[in-house]
């Protein structure tokens, strides 16, 4: 059995909170960062708070090991001073959409072999894949998700807007949506690029620029210049 | 039974081709776009070449009916001086990637409706949603899916590249792909957007941007820049 206490109320700690409680070898008790008069003792504390507030809370922690579940604060960033590890599960956590913790890789560090170990128990016990990584590791990783998951969403709501204006469902996007994100499970990404951009088909390239607001005329002006010069990436 | 003429040998064209074959209504028969010495009569005469081909390829053509397949060419940009149509499969189309056509939304335009019928069912016998619109619309529904397909494999490629330069696998990322993908099912990409620039995290935004190469740095300012402003979208 594991005892974790489990501090903060984001997105984040929510998802961890209920999968932690369907554990069988886990003990989690969960505190708001707000409200830790008494700070129960626990084989691993996980303070998921939002980044800036991670070294006034951990500040505060005297457990044997701390970690936090950020992507871009280094295992430094804690400023307890008993022992500090990260847990970071890639993926992206919405209040309203629940989430298959077996398909997250969880990204773990920690200063000794011992505290690893158990991060990696603590980890296969809610998911099966697990990475150990450096701080810096961990922090190209979270740039790379930002890409490949906040960004990528955002064209989604781009399609979206062009979709509503042009009295067309999203909906009609949505197969497609699929699919691309299908595809790079079978071919690279690159293998994968298909459009006007990497042909250079620079006639459709200019019709699509006329439809475009400008703000958005420049993101395709820039992820096109991005994919015809893509050996450069 | 429909007879389908396919002319074309392109991505589009080959997947169209096997569907067709196995369609049970459709009698289909290929041709080479260069190889046209006796173009054989056919109920739909379906052009699936690049797009700065279909007018010097459509003006060969004395079918009663002839349409294109393309997403940005309007339907007047067939030439043939007989029926016009359009018969636009939305999805993106790989040599080496098996295509599930029952999920394709069929995007069809025709001057009568006999013809528009006759699309219709064509696109009925191979898949299951048709759309009717018009060439404006599909010309912009065309601009949407390049951003949400050829611009989100372009941020799956560079994912991939910053994965790979801190050596780590870019499998690593897949989960998160899918998951971000699959969100946009049930809540709007607005209501999905997670994220460092939707929460303004001006701490987080400069650290990313100081491992990023210069032309990745653009592409990160102006997406997030753009998600700040998502009012204006």
């Amino acid at each position: 059995m594991i005892s974790v206490l489990l501090i903060g109320n984001g997105n984040v700690a929510t998802h961890l909170a209920n999968v932690f409680e369907k554990a069988k070898n886990i003990h989690c008790t969960q505190i708001h960062s707000r409200t830790m008069v008494a700070v129960p003792k626990a084989d691993v504390t996980v303070i998921s708070v939002s980044d800036d507030a991670i070294a006034e809370v951990s500040v505060k922690i005297k457990n044997t090991l701390v970690v936090h579940t950020s992507g871009s604060v280094p295992l430094n960033g804690l400023q307890n001073t008993t022992r500090k590890g990260v847990f970071y599960p890639l993926q992206t956590f919405s209040k309203d959409k629940e989430v298959n913790f077996s398909d997250i890789p969880f990204c773990v560090e920690a200063t000794n072999d011992a505290d690893l170990k158990l991060l990696k128990q603590l980890a296969k016990s809610i998911g099966k894949n697990v990475f150990e990584m450096s701080s810096e590791q961990r922090q190209s990783l979270h740039v790379a998700a930002v890409f490949v998951s906040n960004f990528t969403n955002h064209l989604y709501a781009i399609g979206e807007d062009i979709c509503r204006k042009n009295k067309m469902p999203f909906s009609i996007l949505k197969p497609l949506i699929r699919e691309t994100a299908a595809k790079i499970e079978l071919l690279s990404p690159k293998e994968a690029q298909t459009g006007p951009a990497v042909r250079n088909d620079e006639t459709t390239i200019e019709k699509h620029l006329k439809v475009l607001e400008l703000h958005q005329q420049e993101i395709y002006k820039n992820l096109t210049k991005s994919i015809q010069h893509g050996k450069e990436l």
